[in-house]
């Protein structure tokens, strides 16, 4: 008896805590889709007060101590003693932060994201350098108080992606970067990109957009009794409850690929949240298992199903009826050559599958610099335009299409950017794993059927949340670690059929 | 140096507590404006936790014994004073509630929103009839928890109206009514309206009403870096912050008066919320008077500025080029009459500037006999239909547009549609004063210089906040207590412009 009673205790703190961390997503929405300017004011106030509020809570003496007890009582199922676990491992960690530290930080980067808001819109990185300071100083500080041993940027990569390190990563990259290469060299090797894609930038009405990127959350099975979608500047998926989980796209009239790429991706994030178990409300099971398995779900719906060919077997002709006057002439064949172009170019977001990887790994290169002292925030831009000519060949025209066209450091999220190529790499591992284990998952697809793939993910992935960390999760569901090979064998045969060009070999 | 320490203090433990009132406020907006139906499950919780949270810093022993300290020092200014006194005052009600009081109120208010909300749709009032029922019982208790010598409703009044009483609001009615009465004879003895309006009905669509509404509020000095308006089913203004004034409006396709009246009312209300000092920002002195005071607020403009002659003749022609083929055979003369017409009508929010007031007295009548128990939940629609006989002469043909109309009593606001009436009385006599001050303030008008009006009514009620009560703030502005006469000889004189009849005779 005495186990059960001290359980549902800790359920009923750990729902508390969620309660109020999701009027903290309420703000963080509001400011991002609906505060009028001078809200900000009182905003920036309230978000660290409550942020505070919630630290006090998470690592409240009584909440330690049940934890404590909890994770040496028996009689508690394995579900529950994971949760247990999982929460005793991430109060451990909040207890080396103090509530004036977390209140210092979230008051700085609310404050920070209207300067890097303003800075990008008048492309001056000097409006937003201090405040990028300040908040380099508290990421530093935040590595000194949690402490590491190799590299303090490993602290920084196991808030997001419990586990991981530095010199993991390096080693990943390392290996990745070449084979990425000699792909990018195989289809640069076919001559000049032919495909038509203009038709992708002629315009699409701004309110048939947002129908459509509503009909394809639909058909994806995104619940709109569980959910919202508004417009943003910058496309995200936040969860305001265990059954209010609300994203946002952004509609560039004059480009579809922008409505439809965060609409999927998003939509992706969503499923994920959607499907957590809502009787383990507030409890590491209804939390994802970290930003790299979050991202998996985005990417396996953006690149496998949205990128997909199979997909437009089935939806282009309801694109096309949607939008008459621009596709008309259009077959899904040309729509699909036309929305897998891959090209080098200055905007992470608007990437392709292929190049977006240097994306990231500029970003992560820069952040162990910064994170390490060895790169002052005033030399960014220099260095972001050096590493952007060195990987991608480009020149940076300006600050705004350069180092501030994320929003990231502004919110104090380094460490972040690695989990995106994490990401990719667990969705095509995955979809691989899918495709095995769901029969004709292309036919179903080219049918329409997408919610056998999302029942497939909620069963091995939603269901599971934070009880089972990265790595535990992908061998449980694909026999092995993490293995790019998946990708690389994915994109292979993808643009070997769109660039035609022969058997991939690695030059050496 | 003591004094000035102490005010600090005081001042800080404030601006927190309005911090979080105004994260409260925000999860209310939300609830009303986007949130995804099932978001209710745990929006119910957090708007009680919150409460709870509020109620305890509100009647904190720390800020108990500072304002009790600050009450009786030397030192302070007039104002500082004044604001410890209010604040007092308001403390000392507080601290008659528990927080678990608080709490089962905000969720069980909350919760019997989405029953009444489901109630109205399905025009079943059986669905409401529970919830209202666990609300009366609390609003008793409250009465009981407070206390009162005279009658148990003064108590829910003075939360509105600070200082009012049922016997007051009785003697008030018993006289204004009988000359509202006469005022309608004389209206109807003119005939049958042959006043034409069926233009007001003609398809108006939803984009344009919403440009239109923007305008007008625009018009009025409505501060978008300080606020925004959205969309709900039940207008309203709510105040998320010192620099972030909401409202919500609603718009239907067939009826030009619902987007025109609720934008304009809550307008007025806003400019109210938006023009207290935000230097005063958490204190009284950056809080209403009263409700009556708020809503004289909103029917200053509606009434006598949307339903006047002058702003009509500056701003017919815009509404007519915004509205060519609906509006183009209307003169600025017919839209007058047009939007001035007085007919008994079911619901209150529809109803013309006369017969307002019978739908205030019906529920004042109402809720004096539920809060007392002399009247029961269940036996609510009867009595509702009954008096809608008595006073309006009209049979109510269903709950939904009769008893479940009013969002008030979901919210479990009792005492609060009396202010309805004090504010368009106190409107008129506010208003009477200002053309006294304002030289040619109708042709200021009718030439679209609404911002002088603004100005005038910020430097006299809006910066004065709670530091006057309704009485004091009447009159030091008009120089006497509320005096009904404004209203009547405001009315009288209008509707025999626009009925033609001859000069009031009161009949005996």
């Amino acid at each position: 008896m005495k186990a059960i009673r001290n359980y549902d205790r800790y359920v009923e703190k750990m729902q508390q805590i969620a309660d109020l961390s999701n009027v903290l997503s309420l703000l963080h929405w509001d400011q991002e889709v609906y505060m009028p300017a001078d809200g900000i004011s009182i905003r920036s106030g309230q978000l660290s007060m409550l942020s505070g509020m919630i630290h006090d809570l998470q690592t409240s003496p009584g909440l330690v101590e049940l934890l404590r007890e909890l994770a040496s009582e028996s009689g508690l199922s394995a579900d529950e003693h994971k949760n247990v676990e999982v929460t005793l491992r991430d109060t451990t960690r909040k207890l080396l932060l103090d509530r004036d530290f977390v209140e210092r930080l979230t008051y700085t980067t609310s404050n920070a994201f209207v300067a890097w808001d303003k800075a990008r819109k008048e492309s001056d990185f000097s409006i937003f350098a201090p405040w990028l300071e300040k908040i380099i100083a508290l990421k530093q500080e935040e590595c000194r108080k949690i402490g590491y041993q190799d590299h303090p940027y490993d602290v920084l990569l196991d808030e997001f992606e419990p586990g991981m390190k530095t010199r993991t990563l390096d080693t990943l990259f390392a290996a990745f970067k070449p084979e990425l290469e000699e792909l990018l060299k195989q289809i640069s090797a076919t001559g000049p990109d032919t495909h038509e894609d203009s038709f992708m930038y002629l315009n699409y009405p701004k309110d048939k957009q947002w129908q459509a990127g509503l009909d394809v959350l639909g058909k994806m099975g995104f619940d709109f009794n569980r959910g919202r979608q508004d417009i943003s500047t910058h496309p995200f998926t936040i969860s305001v409850g265990a059954k209010d989980i609300r994203i946002t796209t952004r509609i560039n009239e004059n480009n579809l690929h922008e409505m439809l790429w965060s609409c999927i991706h998003e939509g992706g994030h969503a499923l994920y949240e959607q499907g957590f178990d809502e009787a383990t409300y507030g409890l590491p099971q209804s939390e994802a298992a970290s930003l790299g398995i979050h991202e998996s779900q985005s990417r396996l719906w953006e690149n496998h199903i949205g990128r997909g060919a199979s997909f437009w077997d089935y939806y282009f002709p309801k694109l096309q009826q949607r939008f008459p006057q621009q596709l008309s002439t259009v077959t899904s064949e040309l729509f699909y050559a036309a929305i897998n172009k891959v090209r080098p170019s200055l905007i992470r977001t608007n990437a392709d599958e292929l190049t977006y990887h240097f994306h990231v790994i500029i970003r992560f290169e820069i952040e162990k610099e910064l994170i390490e002292g060895s790169l002052k925030a005033t030399d960014l831009p220099t260095r972001w335009n050096e590493l952007y000519k060195k990987y991608l060949g480009l020149d940076v025209p300006d600050d705004s299409s350069g180092v501030l066209q994320d929003i990231h450091w502004s919110h104090g999220s380094f460490g972040y950017f690695p989990t995106y190529s994490l990401g990719s790499l667990y969705a095509a591992q995955f979809y691989h794993q899918a495709t095995l284990e769901i029969s004709n998952l292309e036919k179903e697809i080219s049918e329409g059927n997408l919610i056998i793939l999302k029942n497939w993910l909620r069963k091995k992935i939603h269901r599971i949340g934070k009880l089972a960390d990265s790595d535990d999760l992908c061998r449980k569901i694909t026999g092995e670690s993490l293995n790019f090979r998946y990708f690389i064998d994915y994109a292979s045969r993808k643009y070997r059929s769109i660039y035609r060009f022969s058997e991939l070999t690695v030059s050496s």
